[in-house]
C-alpha cells in the first residue's frame, strides 16, 4: 500500500485554518469599519447570471468580476447585511466546536438570536452569500445538506472531528459503504493501494459492485452518487482525484440526466459558479452512452416530454457544443428511448461488471 | 460489554435454511404436482382489502385465512403462475449465491428468461405474492430497495455475506453512522453495551446525536430512519428489540406523518399485513406530539390541506381509536399548525438533547 497523500497531509487542518483566518478578516473589516466611523459593509461577487461565465481553461463555470456592496448604511440592505453578519457569527462558532449542522437548523437557529429569516429560502440564499464571500462550500463551514452518498474501498482515512481525532478507517470494512457525511468529508485521505475512482449513480449498483468484487478486480474505489452526485461527494470525488492521484470515471444511466451527472462532476454547476473545490475536470464519463445502448443490445424504456425537453436544454450549454458530449445527446434525440444501469441485468446480473465495465475501461483509454 | 445474543445466535443462518427449506417445499410440490399427472399450483394468502385485519392481540395488521390457489391449469393465471414459479427460482439462486439485488434488477433479469413482465409494477406484484407465500419479507431473499438509512452506537456484528463471513465490525468505529444495507441487515447481532435504540426520523438531528455523544451519555444506538423507516430498517429495529432485548423509542417531526412513522414501526401497515417480522409493538413514540408543541414553545409551521386531510384518515385506523395516538391526532386537527424536529434549535443547537430527549425519555416510564 503507498502513501499517497504525502504532501497534502494534514489539508483538513490546513482548510480549518484558512476559513477561520477569512472570517476573521471579515470581523476585523468590521471593527476597522466601526474604528473610522464608516458603516460596516461586505463585497459580494455577483451571482446574478450575466456574471456567470464558462472558463475553458479551467473547466467550468465561474463568477465574472462584477461584485456587490451590501452596506449597513443602505436601509434596503440592512436586513441582509445583519442576517450575512449573523451567519458568519454562527458559522464561526460551528467550526470552532466542531458541531455540523443543516440549512433546516440555520433557519431555526436565527430565531434564537431575534435574525429574521422569512423562511428557509431566505436564510439558505444567505448561506450562499457566505460561500461566495469566503469562496468556500458550506460544508466547510459544517452545513450539511440531508441526503447523503456513500463510499466503500481500500482507502484509509484519519478522522479530525472532535472525539475520533487521529483515529483511522478503513473503508473496505463494512461491505455496505461509508455514508459520506460530516465526519468521512472532513477527515484526512491518508493512503490507499486503488488506482482508480468509479462513481455510480445507484445505490442498487453500489451493491452488486461491491459484491462482484470490483473494488479488487479493477484495484478501484466505489461510490455511490445515489443520483445526481451531492457536493460532499463531488468534494469527495476531486479530493481523490488531486491528493491521491486517482482517475475518476463515471457510470450513469443511459439518458440525458445520466450524461449530465457526469458533467456535473467534471465541471460543476451554473448555481455553484463561486466555487472552485466541487470539480474533477479530468473524470471520464464512461457510460451508458446513447451509442452503448445499440452496441449492447439494451432494453429500452421512451424518453418523456421532460426527457427530450431537457435534452435542449443541455444542447445549448457551452459545454454540450463538440465532441462526444454533444455527440451522444443528439443519438438520445434520435433514438427517444433511455436505459437504465439496471438494463444489463437482462444479461445475467454480472453482466456489467464481467463484459461492460472492463470494455469501457479499455474503451476509455482513448477519450 | 454484555453478549446478549447466546440463545440467538446465528439467527442468520438459520433464517437462510428456513427460507431455503420453504422454497424447497414449493418446488418439491411442483415435481409432486406433475408426477401424479396433476397441474402445479401456488397457494397465496389473499390480500385483499377484505382479509387484512387488525389483530389486537400481536398488535399489528395480519392476513385472516383467506387464500388463493394460483395454478397452471387455468389459462387466466397462468402467466401469474408462469412469473412467481420463475421468481421463485431466482430467489433460490439469489440465497444460495449471495448475491443481491433489487426490484429493478428483477424486472430486467426476468428478460433474460423470457419471462414476459408488463412493467416493473407488474414484477412488484408478483414479488409480493412470493413474500405472502414464504412468509417472509424480500430482504430474506436478497432483494432490496434503493433507500437505505443508517445506525451507529456500540453493537457488534458479524458479517455472514461472501467474503467477510465471521468478520466482526463495531458501529460506532465510523461517526457518521453505517448504512442498512444487505450486509448489515444479514448480520448476526453479536453484543452491546446499549441499553436503548433511539430511533429519529432525520439525518441531520442523527448527525447531532452522535455529535453530542447521546449513544454515550444515553448508552443508546441511534437508528436515522430518514423519513417513513424502510423495512430493512424496522427489521433491524425488531431484532435489536427481540434478540437484544433493548428498548426502543422514537422521535420524529411534530405532524401526523410523524405520528404514523411512530405507529408504523410499532405496528407495520395493512400493505405488510402478510408478514410479521418488521413491527416492534412495544416501541414507544417520544414526540413530537402535539401536545409538545405548545409545552416547549416550538415555532410552528401551518398545516396543508393534504397534512388535515392525512389526519382524517389515520382517526378511521383502529390503531388511533384510542389513548395518546387519539388524543395527538385531535390536538394537531385543533393546533393546525405543526413542528419540525430541527425547530428546537430555536433554543441553541444541543436543545434537544441536552433537555427535550432527557425530559420525554423520564415522561416515557409512565406511559
Amino acid at each position: 500500500m503507498r502513501l499517497k497523500n504525502k504532501s497534502n497531509a494534514k489539508t483538513a487542518e490546513t482548510r480549518k485554518k484558512r476559513l477561520l483566518s477569512l472570517l476573521e478578516q471579515q470581523g476585523i473589516s468590521i471593527y476597522d469599519h466601526l474604528d473610522k466611523g464608516k458603516f460596516p459593509q461586505f463585497v459580494i461577487p455577483s451571482r446574478s447570471v450575466s456574471n456567470i461565465v464558462y472558463d475553458k481553461k479551467i473547466r467550468q463555470y465561474i463568477l465574472g468580476s462584477a461584485s456587490a456592496v451590501r452596506s449597513s448604511r443602505n436601509m434596503s440592505q440592512l436586513r441582509s447585511y445583519t442576517q450575512l453578519a449573523w451567519l458568519a457569527f454562527f458559522v464561526n462558532r460551528l467550526v470552532r466546536e466542531g458541531k455540523s449542522s443543516t440549512l433546516r437548523d440555520i433557519y431555526y437557529s436565527s430565531q434564537a438570536f431575534s435574525i429574521d429569516f422569512e423562511d428557509q429560502p431566505e436564510s439558505d440564499n444567505i448561506i450562499v452569500d457566505l460561500e461566495a464571500v469566503l469562496t468556500s462550500p458550506r460544508e466547510e463551514f459544517h452545513i450539511f445538506p440531508e441526503e447523503r452518498s456513500s463510499v466503500f474501498g481500500d482507502l484509509t482515512i484519519e478522522y479530525t472531528v472532535p472525539g475520533y481525532e487521529g483515529k483511522r478507517m478503513n473503508l473496505s470494512d463494512h461491505p455496505d459503504g461509508y455514508l459520506i457525511g460530516p465526519s468521512l468529508s472532513s477527515a484526512e485521505l491518508v493512503d490507499t493501494s486503488a488506482e482508480l475512482v468509479i462513481a455510480i449513480e445507484k445505490g442498487g449498483l453500489f451493491t452488486r459492485f461491491v459484491e462482484e468484487k470490483v473494488h479488487k478486480k479493477f484495484k478501484a474505489i466505489i461510490v455511490d452518487t445515489a443520483g445526481q452526485a451531492p457536493r460532499s461527494t463531488r468534494n469527495l470525488l476531486r479530493r481523490l482525484n488531486s491528493e491521491m492521484g486517482l482517475p475518476v470515471v463515471i457510470l450513469a444511466d443511459g439518458d440525458v440526466y445520466g450524461e449530465h451527472i457526469a458533467m456535473v462532476i467534471k465541471s460543476g454547476s451554473a448555481n455553484a459558479a463561486h466555487l472552485r473545490e466541487l470539480t474533477v475536470p479530468d473524470a471520464k464519463w464512461l457510460g451508458v452512452w446513447a451509442t452503448d445502448i445499440e452496441k449492447y443490445k439494451l432494453p429500452t424504456i421512451p424518453m418523456t416530454e421532460s426527457d427530450i425537453k431537457r435534452i435542449y436544454d443541455l444542447q445549448k450549454d457551452p459545454r454540450y457544443q463538440e465532441g462526444n458530449w454533444k455527440k451522444q445527446l443528439e443519438v438520445f434525440l434520435k433514438l427517444k428511448r433511455k436505459a437504465e444501469l439496471e438494463a444489463f441485468s437482462k444479461y445475467g446480473l454480472t453482466n456489467i461488471t464481467d463484459k461492460y465495465l472492463p470494455a469501457k475501461l479499455e474503451e476509455s483509454k482513448s477519450f
